[in-house]
């Protein structure tokens, strides 16, 4: 089958880059520029956004989800640290070990939790038994939520306040995993500081890749002190690209006029549309559908004529004759794919 | 000073994207594909570097010139193995310490050399006291050469050949950073095998960024043993790129109908033509310039005019009234370019 | 409290060192010798632990339990590996991150199991599951198992012979923590070689601080090829001691003449002793008291009245008006020892 | 030959332990007592340093001259930094990459000095054009100087404390390698606050091995918040001890009543006898002799018959006829000893 008669379920990573962002990169490609960040475009990006959060953050441009997680991991937990997180979560799952590897060492210390979330009760509890202060024991560092989570649910700004409230109170940092940020601030409807460091968000992965970059994230930084040896991180840890302009050309655009949340908008409507088709021929969703992902049940042979039709999606595990199917939807996907994904399985 | 009034001598990688890969990046951009490398474009760009080589060679998109050699070394040296490298080199003086963190604390033995080189005769007798098995002194394991150097000189295919009979000798292996690799084999006018596999090269950093391109260099292993884990400490170090295709369609069109050559041989002749101009007006070049980077020794008060007429460079040190300039010329790099830098040294 | 009035059931590593190894200490100490292991000591110590397993071992002595548990480890796990150990156990628990820190950023994946031991069965599925040769995850690499376990148990040799098979069939290796080695063997009656390398153990680590001896510990390899780069991690785990052979004294007289059976007998006599007047008081213990480790839940009033008397032991948690004790035997506990607590119990 | 006729002057870690700390090891040995520190007898020892040093100290045994460096560098150097050192230091020849290891990859910067020594104007000469807040290269963070140093020679207060106001001046710590302390200390007739604490030094590995202990050394704080972190990366390192009384029991000794200033004057004594006796020979001391190392070039053929007389010591290099010796006399070395070898050479 080729490449362009597929319809893309799999991964939000699988679509293109939206159009304003490669024609961001072909203006921002009329000269030379120095290296480094030393650039304008790159001090306009880091301006956009501070006004998007409305406070004096760093913003630092690197090109996959793992290295913003793990680059900001790095500069709050120590090596003999713990971070706190969802065994759901992205970076006990699905980055082969670069938390461990970007920390010196440290543990991820995991815990479950209904819909891919973690509550502040359980980080509570967790925390106060783990032994802080013995020498014994790796040292709680660093609480990691991720927003969207990993189940395609989402933080409500109260909850994680309740567990920015537990991090402070027994001194750990508060990490978010934002690699679906944009989804979740659409889903809610508020400020993106309402849910980072209003809410005690001290790091934030700011993803933007999965929503119409080519390879972009941005770790925001709310206080300015761990900003400090992050640049330091990001180079030993071969991260800084010498051509960043190009990076922060297409946040530059992603942020301007909204283009980040318009994006986030389609997909989410198009899970929200997918979810409601399923729900019609039967299927209940797996997990409330807040974001733009989606689990389900399917039968096996379903899945197979499905698959055999074109659709790209991932099969988590099969279980007699059923299969745990995730869909995904992206900036874009169309009503049309939404629908012929319906019938082909009706 | 604006941005776009600037003439770059500063670096070839301050210069912007050549357009037929800006055009590779738009086509890229028609649909959806698999993430990770699953795609056909970075098969065929395999495909293009097996012919290249001529050899069955594993190659390995990253986005940055860091990122490919420290995860090269990483897979060559233990963390308790030496790398041997010229004193100027980059990975010793300009990547904030990434080797010691990809190969887990490997130490890097320095050498110095006449215009950036190494001679099969100093590694050979580093290597031979370097207390090979006593197990209080880290063990050899890499040589690593530049080519182009770092002094802008190149190795000649039978000096790579005797250090790789070294490094073979004594159970090294042998790696090379060829962020400028393009620059060389212009200036050799040999085949890239020559360089490389032929004479006892392991991993190359295969270079593209300083040559036209956004951000991409390839790693390439003429050897499919020692690339197995390379996969996994790619991932791990946060360098597997979802949408890596972008970085693979870069590459395919570098390499297609000898464009990579094409935009080395323009960066070398400029800064042959500048060599030239130098010397005309009383300037010897310090180094044989060999490919793109040339230094030169300028009265400061030149060097004044010269930043105050927007061109662009580092002076890497100052000694009473003369400063010692470093003039990289890179694809963009016009002969008027050139012409405006002499007649306003003049 | 003077530190001499107490009565230790708190840990086998708070007893005294036991006097023949002391008198070894006094006989080593006749005059000079080279440093590092080039001793005769040391040469006499490695063979009779090739008597004792009847196999051509590599025996290494080092200081720490922890330390032969991690460097070991460091051998058999890559960076991006993973090593499977029960939650409870020592490695997980109890070292603050050693083992990440020795393997360069291993993870460790954690199973839970009755009685503090994994089985064949559990293991099988969790690494056939684990995305071998998926570049997104740690890759299964070791499998720890801890005998005696950290809960007084015993795997059975057909129960070690069985996740041996399991390792080599996904080609993973088998460490052993034998912290309290000499207490399974002497509880099993059966010969060193049945549990480890005939069982398909490549590491272990032969514990004989918690057993008598000042702090050693041997790091034993069953096979030499995975022996080589211990030697160079030692020493840059700063382990390699220059007067090693005062360990190495004190793991002859061990090994000879069955003084570590003799002692660990005592210490297992002792914990069934006091099992049999728990049991008879009334008090069940959690686990089978296999070893010299003994669970029990007590009142918290009685855990008081035994503290104000002078016993030392650990409280491991609370439940209400019960407390969860553990209890450690050792080498030096005597029959009054277990009968004063039994009678201050009772 | 049999161990027991050799005469060291190979190394003072041959030299056995001395009585009065095998006594101290005998009385440690009466009876039980908590693990990891939590007794008495370590109390006790680190009240002592805290009165030889006249100020409020932290002070914590480990079991090699290596552990003491590199755990006190790991807390002085963050991953992206350097360590300025001199070419011939432990940390960098003879300690297999340890202090690359425990700092999570530092580089050590290296520089040249008369007689293994730095200077305060090197010192800062190479701080100060290193490239400090450069994100490509790794951050100044530690001076580490040796006293003794390799070479045999001293320090005096004067020259620490010059070296001490550079790490001041450009925000360094000062980091001293003290494996021959004592030998210094005895050497300059000086308190040991005026070349540590009084002088700007951080953090001191101050030696006992080599001056007659088993296997001890303590890693001394001057300043309590660094030391915070010191505790997680020696339990983390392996190198917490569960019966650390039996360190703290022979530091204890060691520091009573001057032993370890007799000890080591016994050594100092006895190299300037032998220093004294070559010159009368005609073999001038290639240093300095200042403490209880010597160097000096002996023909080949003296060489063998010192050796076949049953001399133990180190031939560091050859140069035609000549072979440059390394002589170190210890705690046990006898004016008979150093009288043998002078006539047998002469």
């Amino acid at each position: 089958m080729s490449e362009t008669s597929i319809i893309n379920f799999a991964s939000d990573n699988a679509a293109p880059v939206c159009p304003q962002l490669m024609e961001a990169l072909a203006r921002e490609n009329a000269g030379p520029a120095l290296g480094y960040g030393n650039d304008n475009t790159t001090r306009q990006m880091e301006e956009r956004f501070r006004d998007l959060f409305g406070c004096n953050v760093r913003a630092f441009p690197v090109s996959t989800g793992t290295a913003a997680n793990v680059l900001g991991l790095g500069t709050l937990a120590p090596p003999y640290g713990s971070i706190y997180c969802h065994t759901l979560s992205h970076i006990q799952e699905d980055e082969c070990g670069a938390p461990e590897f970007f920390s010196g060492g440290a543990k991820l210390a995991l815990l479950d939790g209904e819909d891919g979330k973690l509550t502040a009760e359980q980080l509570d509890k967790a925390i106060a038994t783990s032994g802080k202060g013995v020498v014994h024991h790796v040292q709680p560092a660093v609480i990691s939520l991720t927003q969207a989570t990993e189940a395609g649910t989402i933080y409500q700004p109260e909850e994680v306040r309740s567990i920015g409230d537990v991090a402070k109170h027994h001194g750990l940092s508060l990490h978010m995993d934002g690699a679906r940020f944009a989804n979740a601030v659409v889903s809610l409807g508020c400020e993106p500081a309402d849910i980072t460091w209003k809410a005690g968000v001290d790091v934030l992965s700011f993803g933007a890749t999965k929503n119409g970059a080519m390879a972009v994230e941005a770790v925001i930084y709310f206080n300015a002190d761990k900003a400090e040896e992050f640049e330091f991180r990001r180079k030993r840890g071969a991260h800084l690209f010498s051509k960043l302009r190009y990076l922060s050309a297409q946040l530059d655009v992603y942020l301007r006029d909204g283009l980040w949340l318009e994006n986030a908008s389609q997909a989410n409507r198009m899970a929200d549309r997918l979810a409601t088709g399923l729900r019609r021929t039967g299927y209940e969703p797996l997990h409330p559908v807040e974001a733009n992902i989606l689990f389900v049940s399917l039968p096996l042979d379903r899945i197979r004529k499905l698959e055999q039709s074109g659709f790209l999606f991932y099969v988590m595990g099969k279980n007699g004759e059923q299969g745990k199917v995730r869909l995904v939807t992206s900036w874009d996907t169309t009503e049309q794919d939404v629908d012929l994904f319906l019938s082909c399985l009706g």
